[in-house]
């Protein structure tokens, strides 16, 4: 077991029970680990309307397969997501454990196939045996409750240390609504990989259409903009449900309707609260990074050149060894590929201007710079010069903890 | 001092001087650490021939910036590069640094000054007065010897832990010519950056637009194909010289010459030669990594897809660890983007078979691939089965050693 993330938060949340959402979360025997959870269920009330992003991977697993197939139809009546089997890279066998899965799943809640959303994680390559999962669904059903978040938070994690969840009330209207969700992310067991699973549920009622619209611009904010080691999951999985269950609220008909915007920024502010979550769950992280970028061309610009320094294991190696290295921002933001200028660049750590002009300011001393970076929240702002495009983007630093989880798990 | 990496070759090479190319590699005081070797010269016959391929980065550094507006007059007479500075990110400063250099080597030398190319590495956004390296050179040209290989090769070494040169010799049509070149990379001080310095070096008579062609065709098979973490260079510089004073041969005008052929064989083996050196001496390397990737749509797109494997961190970890953990290959397969299809991948580690149609094979058993990853040297194969595009490309393992030197460098 692995020790705790040091980034990690004091306590898990308390969360309201959310009208129209049931949740189970279980040991079922897919992790070898006894007691250890490994499936949850959640049963949405008939009207639940969901929202989901997946993986960019061309090799996606068959959990994704089906999502991104039955998300169309808008519905949703159940969701069910094992860990300990990524239940990826298993041919047709791998789409027999979901038809198999959702077939029961549809039978014992009572609706229709395309309306049972599946998420895997785990182990990579090892097949199930086709009715494993289905066989523990009538355990889990019976064991259904609203309040019930800790045991399915729990019940996703792989090598996650810690569970990770988040709760926002917000008005529609005048009306509160409430939203809630869960994430997994960065955990590892050799042979697995990292997969950032996440499900978000509120009882307000919005169109499939709104939501779908809703989710994915609160993921281009939130989700994508973090990275801990660059490598894509096969198995990456958002869903957001909305179930229309809550108390009854002004009517959302668009995504731009005045009174939704509040909610809006809830999903938003909510989203980058899980998904920071995760980066402080990061394999080996000792440092939270926050890195603002602006003035660049774009904010799809920004972006990029925000993961690419994120992402670059020199500036992460630095930040790890509490380094002053900024000659390494430059480096990382030249490499992008994306519209910069040397002579326009302007870096700053933890709020202290450094460079200027291509060049390190005359002021410049690099005191408060190291004094900063032995904190555990490390901010680095990167001022293209060009334009007023921008983003802010998340990740961890890149310590012996990471190889140590990587490389030498099995040995 | 870094430990002389594992995978370093036996020896230096034998080199024999090559007509019109003299030498010299001396410590100017660049590098604190005295007797170091920091500064190199060569100095190049009349009429010598010059082709160059540079950094992609937005951020390139002032000598990056020089070789490229002269490169196009196609002649050189001398080159200049140091280490222990990369006069990078240091504006107008460092364009003089780059001036007063190119001014003092031309007069020395008794050529134009836009036939002195210079090169740096080392410590990134630190200014160097702008004539100590120009106040440097009488000594240099004075010592300047044809078979002085050793010396310069040593001089451009940063953290690198063995010189890397090698030396071919071929036919243009009947007639002997020699090639010879010496490479730095990957290696790094707290707070320098790896940078990719080469030099190769002809006898032959080979006309600029030619030499041009060959060395861009030689650098994508070789240099571009080669990774140790990711993150490109403001620095990165090949020239290739022809000083055409060698044996006179069978006139070269066009690349495709026939009688060319087998120089342009030799120039790419040899390039391949130094470029896996760097990958030999990559930070913290125990394994050099060669991935041949074939049956992609195009050499481009598995290209593509062999260093997006090469570069991911789960990959390199679990070589690290001695882990075939293969479903790691294809997740990092499926995040390049590049078209793939997950029921039509193959993988090998070793040779041994391990997945077809999307799936483990049923044969497959471990052990041979656990015993071929104790070795130094270590073969993925990966098939995407859609056409007949192929790439070979070489990394290095990803240890605690590429932490250490990275992070805890100047702890």
């Amino acid at each position: 077991m692995l020790e705790k993330s040091p980034l990690a938060p004091k306590r898990f949340p308390r969360i309201p029970e959310i009208a129209g959402v049931e949740l189970a979360g279980r040991h079922v025997g897919l992790k070898p680990a006894k007691g250890v959870k490994d499936l949850m269920v959640a049963r949405l009330a008939r009207g639940t309307t969901v929202a989901g992003v997946f993986t960019q991977s061309r090799c996606p697993s068959a959990p994704v397969d089906w999502c991104r197939k039955i998300l169309s139809k808008g519905k949703a009546q159940a969701v069910v997501v094992n860990s300990g089997n990524a239940n990826a890279f298993t041919g047709i066998a791998g789409d027999t454990v979901v038809a198999e899965t959702v077939k029961a799943a549809a039978k014992l809640i009572g609706c229709p196939r395309d309306q049972v959303y599946v998420a895997s994680t785990g182990v990579i390559g090892e097949p199930v045996p086709p009715d494993y999962i289905a066989g523990k669904l009538p355990v889990m059903v019976r064991g259904l409750k609203p309040q019930s978040w800790r045991q399915a938070a729990d019940a996703i994690l792989t090598t996650d240390t810690f569970p990770k969840a988040a709760c926002r009330t917000v008005k529609i209207g005048n009306t509160d609504v409430t939203i809630a969700g869960f994430i997994k992310g960065s955990g590892m067991i050799a042979p697995d990989m990292a997969t950032m699973l996440s499900f978000v549920f509120t009882d307000a009622k919005i169109p499939a259409r709104v939501l779908q619209s809703t989710l994915k611009s609160a993921a281009d904010k939130s989700y994508n903009c973090i990275t801990v080691d660059s490598d894509t999951s096969t198995s990456d999985t958002v869903l957001l449900f909305a179930t229309g269950k809550g108390k009854r609220h002004q009517a959302v008909t668009r995504a731009t309707d005045k009174h939704f915007k509040e909610f809006r920024r809830a999903i938003e502010d909510l989203m980058i609260d899980l998904a920071t979550q995760v980066v402080r769950d990061g394999e080996g992280a000792q440092k939270l990074i926050t890195m603002d970028v602006t003035g660049a061309v774009s904010n799809n610009s920004a972006r990029k050149i925000g993961l690419t320094v994120a992402n670059s294991p020199l500036v992460k190696t630095a930040i790890a060894g509490e380094d002053a290295n900024w000659g390494r921002i430059v480096m990382a933001v030249g490499k992008t590929g994306e519209p910069a200028d040397r002579d326009k660049l302007s870096i700053t750590m933890g709020g202290v201007p450094i460079t200027e002009w291509g060049i390190v300011r005359e002021d410049y001393v690099e005191d408060p710079v190291a004094e900063h970076l032995k904190g555990q929240e490390v901010h680095i702002g990167i001022d293209i010069g060009l334009g007023r495009g921008k983003a802010r983007v998340w990740t961890c630093d890149l310590t012996h903890g990471y190889i140590t989880i990587n490389a030498d798990y099995r040995s």
